[in-house]
Parts: structure tokens; sequence; C-alpha cells
């Protein structure tokens, strides 16, 4: 009795109609979705953790959150039982959200706290005319971008560094040091930029993109971008990418 | 004096939100929308003229229209102007809908008389789980679809045949006879069925999919495919697939 049994969930989501994943008073939110669908299959509340917030507008390909199940050991632990659960869950969610897995976890497992790595991709539409297929899930910049310089700039970025110059401002987190395990950018058209890292700052994958963009522009040099990485301050790096070309792709345990 | 111009011009549009191509007394269509626009750049009334019709929530990623220019031939076979014009065009334009090209031709050119092949995209999304991220541009098929018996049944298809029995009813044409050039059938996940004709029968790319579809569920045999584009009786196919999964992707001339 009083016995919890942790569930595991990764959730793939379209952003573009959601105030984001946290729940908060307005607007509708993917976590406070989840919930209402969770407790009403299971008759009790349930409150979902997930890895970490995503903007509003910013999609998941695999987000991860858990939640705790009070049930019996034996409902857990049994894959029909869960897989019929995730079937249910599914049908009631929009079209817009959908469970890819479901997994039972020992109670230390936190899907916030325990992540390791996080991995992000950015589409930036590259072109002077914008595709209305890809619009929801792109920036579009119509300039051309030196792909050479956004890829060595991104080497700047490589390794344990304070990030703070690329955080949103009225973020209070103990430290603005992260690791940044690797970079790649997909060529044009639709560039691709996938960055993977021990952890993320508020909007700091925007605002990273937002700088390469000018560095590929050739707005901003790799001098003026390393410069822009340690002076930690915000007011000196560009401007924030659009929410929409963000989809957070992986969290790893 | 009263000499026109006519100008060929190519269209990228994302349906989910329109009425379908042609213009109506209610609700948005892709056609209302040009002509709203053009009519006010050109500060004169316009009527376009496109490729043929495309249902509601169609997509299309090369519609061809042609409308009238009453300008100078000075005008008209300018490109410098051709090309701000278009730039103009695409700024009114809202997101889902864009010019990707524009170009003199001459009186004779009819943007639906003078087309000699159509070429359509069908996108299945062959998966028990949805992905919100082609929720609007494929179906969603869950039982697993033999890709062999797909290709198998799309080779019967190959030629001039009467194709009847995959016209929508309602529809008044002069005859039901098309000839197709080639299907080619992309494999899962996602999907493609790809289809060149010298012309379309109202809602025969998607009574063909919906179709093709239930022979690659085994549901229908190949050789009661084969009856039922004999039979030249709409009741025998299969369902409409979907208008969402349905792109029109190129109009030869």
């Amino acid at each position: 009795m009083g016995d919890r049994f942790r569930i595991k969930l990764v959730i793939q989501y379209k952003g573009t109609n959601y105030h984001g994943w946290q729940t908060q008073p307005n607007g509708a939110t993917i976590q406070k979705i989840l919930e209402e669908k969770l407790s009403r299959i299971l008759n009790t509340s349930i409150k979902v953790v997930g890895s970490g917030r995503t903007d509003a507008g910013v999609h998941a390909l695999g987000q991860v959150c858990h939640f705790d199940l009070p049930m019996d050991v034996e409902w857990s632990r049994n894959n029909g039982k869960l897989k019929r659960f995730v079937l249910s869950l599914n049908s009631l969610l929009p079209a817009d959200i959908v469970i890819l897995a479901v997994k039972s976890v020992s109670n230390s497992f936190h899907a916030q706290k325990s992540a390791k790595k996080k991995s992000y991709d950015y589409y930036i539409f590259n072109s002077p005319l914008r595709n209305p297929f890809l619009e929801e899930y792109s920036w579009q910049v119509a300039s051309p971008l030196s792909i050479g310089k956004m890829r060595r700039g991104a080497k700047i970025l490589i390794g344990e560094h304070d990030f703070r110059a690329f955080c949103a401002s009225g973020s209070s987190v103990k430290t603005t040091v992260r690791k940044v395990y690797g970079i790649t950018i997909h060529p044009p058209p639709l560039i691709r930029i996938s960055i993977t890292g021990n952890g993320f700052l508020k909007q700091m994958v925007r605002n990273i993109v937002g700088t390469l963009v000018d560095v590929g522009k050739g707005k901003t040099t790799l001098f003026q971008f390393r410069k822009i990485l340690k002076s930690r301050d915000r007011r000196l790096a560009g401007k924030t990418a659009p929410a929409k070309g963000l989809f957070l792709r992986r969290v790893e345990y």
C-alpha cells in the first residue's frame, strides 16, 4: 500500500498551437493536456515531470517525462497493460501530441535530474522564397549563408564554456557553465543545426543559432563570435532565432 | 492599345486552410486570394485560369495558372519588372501560398487546355503511431501494407484506360478515358505514390490510392483490382483517400 511505480514516457509534439511544455495559468500546454488525460485514464490526479521546458512554439521529436502511478506492482510491470495504456492515452491525445514509448522505471529515475545529454535540431530554410510546407517548422533566412563560416563558428562552442552570453535574461540558474559535445550543420537549402550538450540554458540554442546566422551572413566575424562567447554578455550576441525552427530531438540518461 | 499579354505563374500552396483552388461563393480559395492580390497590385480586375482544380485540403508543389495583363508590351517583356512584380505579389500573399516562377507567354498558352502531363504525389504514413509533423501532409494507415502488391496493382493502371471506376460521382466530363504514364511507390514508413498522366478525373488519384491501400492490406486481390478498373463502376472501388495526403507536383506543357 502506498507504493508508487514510476513510468517514463517519450513524447513527440508539434508545438505550434501550444504555450510550450510547462503548465501555465492561461493557455494550453503539453504538460497540462498530458496531465488531464493521464488523470482521466487513471482516475486520480497525476503530475508529470518533464526533462525540461520547451518554449511556446518549440517542437519535440523525443521529449521525456515521468510520473508516478499509484498502482499495484503487477499493473506497472505488466507489459501488455502498459501497451494498452499507451494506446488509450494516444487515442485521447490531440493529433499534434503522440506518446512514442512507455517504460516502467526505478523510483530513482528523474526525467529532469537524471538527464545526461540533450540534443536539439534547428531548421533554417535558406532561400529567398518561402516554403509553405516548412513554414511552421523552420526559420526562413533569405540572404545567402556561408556554411563554412557557420561550421567554424560552431567549432568555437565545443567543450565546456560559460554560455551566459547566449542565455535569455531573466533566467535564474546556479551556473551558466555548460558542456557542448558536438554541433553538426547540414548544408542549404534546409540547413539543420544539430547540437548536443549536457544541458542548455534558457533560449541558449535559439541564441546560438541567431548569432551563427550573423556569422553565416558575414555580419559577425569569427573573431567577434569568439569575443561574444567570452564576454558573457547577452547584449553582444545576435537575436534569438524563432521558436518554430527548434526541435528537442533526444534526451539521454 | 487593348493588347493583352499573358503571364504564366507557378504556385506552391499548403491547402490545409483553403476550400480548394477554385473561387467559390463561400470560403477562402487559392484562386480568389490570388485574384484579389493581383487585382490590387495591377489596379484592375484580374481573373486567373488554373491548370485544373485542387480539392479542399489538397496541396500543390507546382500548380500553374495564367492571366492576362492589360499592360504595355514593354512591361510584360521586361524581366526586371516581372521579378519585382513577383516580389510584391509574394509579399502580399499569406505564408501558405508562394509564387515560385513567373513568365511572359504567348497568347496561345492556356494553363488548362495546353497542359500535356500532370504529376501528383500522395503520402501515406504507414505506422501504428501517428506523426504530429506529417498530420497535415499524409494519410496515416496503421495496418501493414504490402508494397509489392501495391506496385503490382499500380502496374495494371499504366496505359490508356477508361478510369470511370475511379472517378467521383457527379462529375460531368466528355470522356473518362485517360492515359497513365507511370506510377512509382516509395516504400514505408512514409509511402509516396507518384503518378503521372495526361490528365486526371475528379478525385481519380485519391480513389486510386484508396483502392491500392486495400490491395496493400490484402483486402482486395490483384484479380479484383483489375476487375474494378474494367467494371467502370465507382461503387466497386475503395474509399477516397483523404485530401490532405495529396500534392499536385507538376504540370507540363
